[in-house]
């Protein structure tokens, strides 16, 4: 399967990018610009090559999102919105996963920010009517995550309106080591799941921990 | 230390009127009724005497709430606040520790109730005015927890406006094997605790798992 990670340069995307291409998954890294998406893609590579992996991709977004049978959109909220409206026709009929939680750090503490009452998962399906968005990876501490030393078992909440894509989601989330996906019912809960990040930041903080991520036990 | 359960005769009771007498504190279960208290008491104590404890006293409600340093509201939410005003004199200048969530069941999925749009910690709070309250253990599945054969690691999120009243009961809590106490800040946050059990009750039924307890990891 040919999954695409857009914004695929920055935190997230690395552990996404290295772990899924270990998971056996077709990985292209997706970027504004071809020549970073290329340069990442080489580092990346490096790094999974040391864990018997390789061969992700750089490209640029839009041909990304073109290429893939599905996307993860791992681009700071405040800018994902305006990219995947310009990419509304190249994910069409695709599946499209939301990392996304709106967020602001207020005295170092994380503070989920209000989009209309609801969740950026929602607003990302609005402006993606003709795709199947999935909200998942959003309590992934990502810096852990692209650490290919670390060893973890944390869940992911899986939520979507659609069911086939939310299962498909939830196969990609069990094939990478450590991850144990959770159905999490409609889109609509990814406002719980959304909200659950400030919460691990905060407790991190005050308790003096390294970035959590959850378990369900 | 003394420590009682009003209430202490139920489900979320047992688990905790047993535990913390293996951890060494001294335990007084209360209920409504005296007769009632020491019948479960005494059976408290048979599994206790198993794992080299006992020693649980069952009492009223009231000269348990006096006896003691620190008292844990253990009664369904929708009679816990007039428990607790009739308590009120006997709580003054103590220690009182909230589990409470309120909740309901519709269609099988668990919602949250909410009380003027803050938590039940609060309102426990804003009656007992004179007491230091601090929520903790509204995510522990009770029945798991009061089954000594259990094996568990757990995080307790424990919130106060009182710093003092917050360290004692985060001790008590990290007293008990397989818990782990994590300091959540102000009182106010409990709103986001309580609303984390309806979550955790749904993600079991949904995937077919048992009772779910919180890690952060
Ligand atoms: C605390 C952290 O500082 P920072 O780099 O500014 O990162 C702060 C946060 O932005 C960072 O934790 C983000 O991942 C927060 N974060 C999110 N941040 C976002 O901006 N958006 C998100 O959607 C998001 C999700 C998220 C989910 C879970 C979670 O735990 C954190 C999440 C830090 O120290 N990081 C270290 C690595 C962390 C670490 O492991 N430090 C110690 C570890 C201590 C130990 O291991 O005991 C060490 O290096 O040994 C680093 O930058 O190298
Ligand atoms: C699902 C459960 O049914 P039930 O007895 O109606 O209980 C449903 C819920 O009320 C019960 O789970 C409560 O503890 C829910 N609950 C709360 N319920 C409340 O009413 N108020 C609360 O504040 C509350 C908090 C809470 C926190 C965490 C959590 O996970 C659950 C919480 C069940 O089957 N229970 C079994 C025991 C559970 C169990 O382990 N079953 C299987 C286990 C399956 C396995 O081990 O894989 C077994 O027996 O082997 C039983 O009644 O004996
Ligand atoms: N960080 C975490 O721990 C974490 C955990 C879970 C979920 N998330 C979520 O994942 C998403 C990405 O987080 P991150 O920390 O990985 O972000 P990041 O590293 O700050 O940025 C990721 C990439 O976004 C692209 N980008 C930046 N500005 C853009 C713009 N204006 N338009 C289009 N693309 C832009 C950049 O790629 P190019 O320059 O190559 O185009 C950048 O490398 C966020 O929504 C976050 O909420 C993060
Ligand atoms: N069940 C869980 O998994 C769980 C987990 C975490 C937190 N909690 C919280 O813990 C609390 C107790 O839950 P539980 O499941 O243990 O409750 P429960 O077993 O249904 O009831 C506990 C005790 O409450 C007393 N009680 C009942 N009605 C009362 C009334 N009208 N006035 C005064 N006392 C009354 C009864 O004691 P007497 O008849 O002996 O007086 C009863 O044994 C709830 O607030 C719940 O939200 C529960």
């Amino acid at each position: 399967m040919k999954i695409s990670i857009l914004g695929g340069t920055g935190n997230l995307g690395k552990g996404l990018a290295i772990r899924l291409d270990l998971a056996g998954f077709d990985v292209f890294v997706g970027s504004r610009k071809e020549e970073k998406a290329k340069k990442l893609a080489e580092e990346y590579n490096e790094v999974a090559e040391k864990f018997g992996g390789g061969g992700i991709i750089g490209v640029e977004n839009e041909k990304a999102a073109k290429i893939s049978d599905v996307s993860i959109i791992t681009i700071p909220w405040e800018h994902a919105f305006e990219t995947a409206g310009k990419l509304k026709n190249a994910l069409s009929e695709k599946i499209v996963v939301s990392p996304l939680v709106p967020m602001r750090f207020e005295n170092g503490f994380a503070r989920y920010v209000e989009i209309d009452g609801s969740s950026a998962a929602e607003k990302l399906a609005s402006i993606l009517s003709e795709s199947f968005v999935v909200s998942a990876f959003n309590n992934i501490p990502a810096k852990r995550f692209a650490n290919l030393e670390e060893k973890f078992s944390w869940d992911v909440l899986v939520c979507s309106d659609d069911a086939k894509a939310k299962k498909v989601v939830m196969d990609v989330v069990n094939k990478i080591e450590g991850l144990r996906a959770l159905d999490f019912g409609e889109l609509k809960n990814s406002r719980i799941v959304e909200r659950l990040t400030p919460m691990l930041i905060n407790l991190a903080r005050i308790n003096n921990l390294k970035p959590l991520g959850l378990r369900f036990d």
